[in-house]
Formats: C-alpha cells, structure tokens, sequence
C-alpha cells in the first residue's frame, strides 16, 4: 500500500534562526501589523510502500532522526496518510 | 487573540525539484526500500495577533500568496490554530 509521509523540520526555539528573523522584518516592513515572530523550517514529504501505516510511521521516523533532521539543533514531526 | 499560522510552500509537481531528488538518491544509496519520490519543501510558522481566525487566515494566505510563495512555481497551504 502506498503511503504519504510528511517529515517537518524546525530550528530548536532556543537556536537562532536568521532566514526566519529575516521574513519577519521583510513583512513587518510592508506594514504588517500584529506579527510577533517567523520560524522557518523545511517539510520532507516521502511517497513510500509499506504494508501498513504503523510500519511506514516507524520507518520514516527513523529516517527523520538518522538522515533528513540534525536532531542537535532541530525538532521533527512525522506525519503519515494514505496516498491518494 | 494570538494564532499561529502554518504556511507549508511547496514546488509545484511539475517543477524540478533537485533538492528533493539528492535525498531520494542518499536514502535509496542507504538501502531504504519501497521509497518512491521525495519532495521538499519550506514551512513558515508566524505568531500573530488577530480578532479571530477567519481574519487571520485571509491575512495568512495574502502574505503566503504575495511574499511567502512564488505562486508561478510553487503551490501553498495555510493553516491556523490558536496558539497555546
């Protein structure tokens, strides 16, 4: 059965985190007003087979952890529907 | 109120997308099985003040649509969820 992952990676809150602060004036500099903070991060969606989603979740958590995040400095969720 | 916005930006399918086929290759080159496409893609998380969260998401998907995202090149998604 063929799933869809959704790996997302985020700076830790306490890491700095510059392209994020860097939106933020370029909004606020626009006149956007009640805009507190931006943090950027990057989504890692995987089209995978697996014999079912429990198994597919496991897999691309471990490969979260071991390749697509550094778990130093970032946070990650992992998020697994059917593909369509 | 305070929210917070999830934009996730994403290229669109018909683009290249050669960040996301360097990974697909490093997994597939680590012996991973049944991977069949990898995308990647950016999320941009933005606290901010609003009186509810129909207003804040219009304003999340205008910034999304003029600044966050290329709309040429690259399709969004606009989340908003109160912010704990």
């Amino acid at each position: 059965m063929k799933f869809k992952a959704i790996v997302t990676v985020m700076l830790k809150k306490s890491v700095l985190d510059p392209q994020g602060a860097a939106v933020e004036r370029a909004l606020k500099s626009h006149g956007r007003s009640g805009l507190q903070s931006v943090r950027i991060g990057k989504v890692v969606e995987l089209v995978l087979e697996g014999p079912d989603q429990k198994t597919v979740e496991d897999q691309a958590a471990r490969w979260a952890d071991q390749l697509l995040a550094n778990p130093v400095m970032e946070n990650y969720t992992v998020r697994v529907e059917p593909c369509s």
